[in-house]
């Protein structure tokens, strides 16, 4: 076996895994949760976050009409709410009532923030562009939701005591231990002798 | 401890861990490769990939001038590769020279792919906006370079065979194992009953 160069693309996976973050919204009553697994940080000043969703979504003219988003990322061993969300339709299912999905109550938008996420985002919609199949919404983070111990003291996740959900695709989970970390630092495997 | 609200967001980490991508671009002799964190699939169709890359970075420009880039995935036990490129600047060192970075010879752009990449996107700039201090690159995915073994027969990451090198932030990597993959069957666990 070796390399090989393929023009079709189809739908490729070789990116992943990623943190399966469960984006949310709502106006009014109505309230909805949606699995993504294409988001990024874009800017550490001012804190901007992307997502990318589908306009089949029903989520996506709810982040539209809200103005408002929210990025949850959940443990892994809640990976269980996060394919619910990602396998059911706002269109026909409250999903908060459905999956008996608890909200955070210190929220000061009408973003929808999950309880059992570790961390989460609180946005306000700055713009959105269509990329191909997709509409990226771009939000300034106005909130960090946080529990306390998951992050070690340089603030990063710790990971003795936060496993993230990852998506490998395929509805593929995956919760990475500790086990295999290791510190690269830039300064000195960027020196060049 | 508990639950936090932070209104004062920093330099965030939350959203890790994340593939360390090596973006790559080429103009004329001068090429060069750059770690970055940010970045996600925008759309199947046309195949989208965006890369988020600061205005400092010498690539910014060089990506901008050669319209073409590469996204590259490496392994974790070639983390010291992403470090060493993440650690240096273009502007000051040839880094396929400094750290003998090998490339793909079967390539149709100009763009570097590096011959340790699991994965590999061949991309042409489509379009780049400012989101912040950073600058959203977003490129189609013109040809995929895949080392054969590297994917399961349904198309995803095998991790039995590949170990992706993912970025936790502060130079932390980590390379997560088969050991805690579940599937989680969207259809089943997003029915109502």
């Amino acid at each position: 076996m070796g390399k090989v160069c393929l023009e079709g693309v189809g739908k490729f996976n070789h990116h992943y895994p990623a943190v399966a973050a469960v984006v949310t919204a709502r106006v009014e009553e109505k309230a909805n949760a949606m699995a993504a697994a294409w988001h990024s940080c874009l800017s550490f000043e001012p804190p901007l976050y992307g997502v990318a969703i589908s306009p089949k979504r029903f989520s996506h003219d709810l982040v539209l009409e809200a103005g408002e988003f929210g990025v949850n990322f959940l443990p892994f061993d809640k990976a269980g709410m996060i394919a619910a969300v990602g396998g059911s339709t706002g269109r026909e299912v409250d999903k908060f009532e459905a999956f008996k999905i608890a909200e955070e109550k210190l929220v000061s938008t009408s973003v929808p923030i999950l309880a059992e996420a570790y961390a989460a985002y609180e946005c306000k919609l700055v713009s959105h562009h269509t990329f191909g199949d997709h509409t990226w919404f771009v939000g300034q983070i106005l909130r960090v939701h946080l529990l306390e111990e998951a992050l070690t003291e340089e603030g990063v996740l710790n990971l003795e005591r936060v496993t993230p959900a990852l998506y490998l695709g395929a509805d593929l989970y995956l919760g990475p231990g500790p086990e295999s970390i290791r510190r690269l630092d830039r300064a000195v495997y960027g020196e060049v002798s």
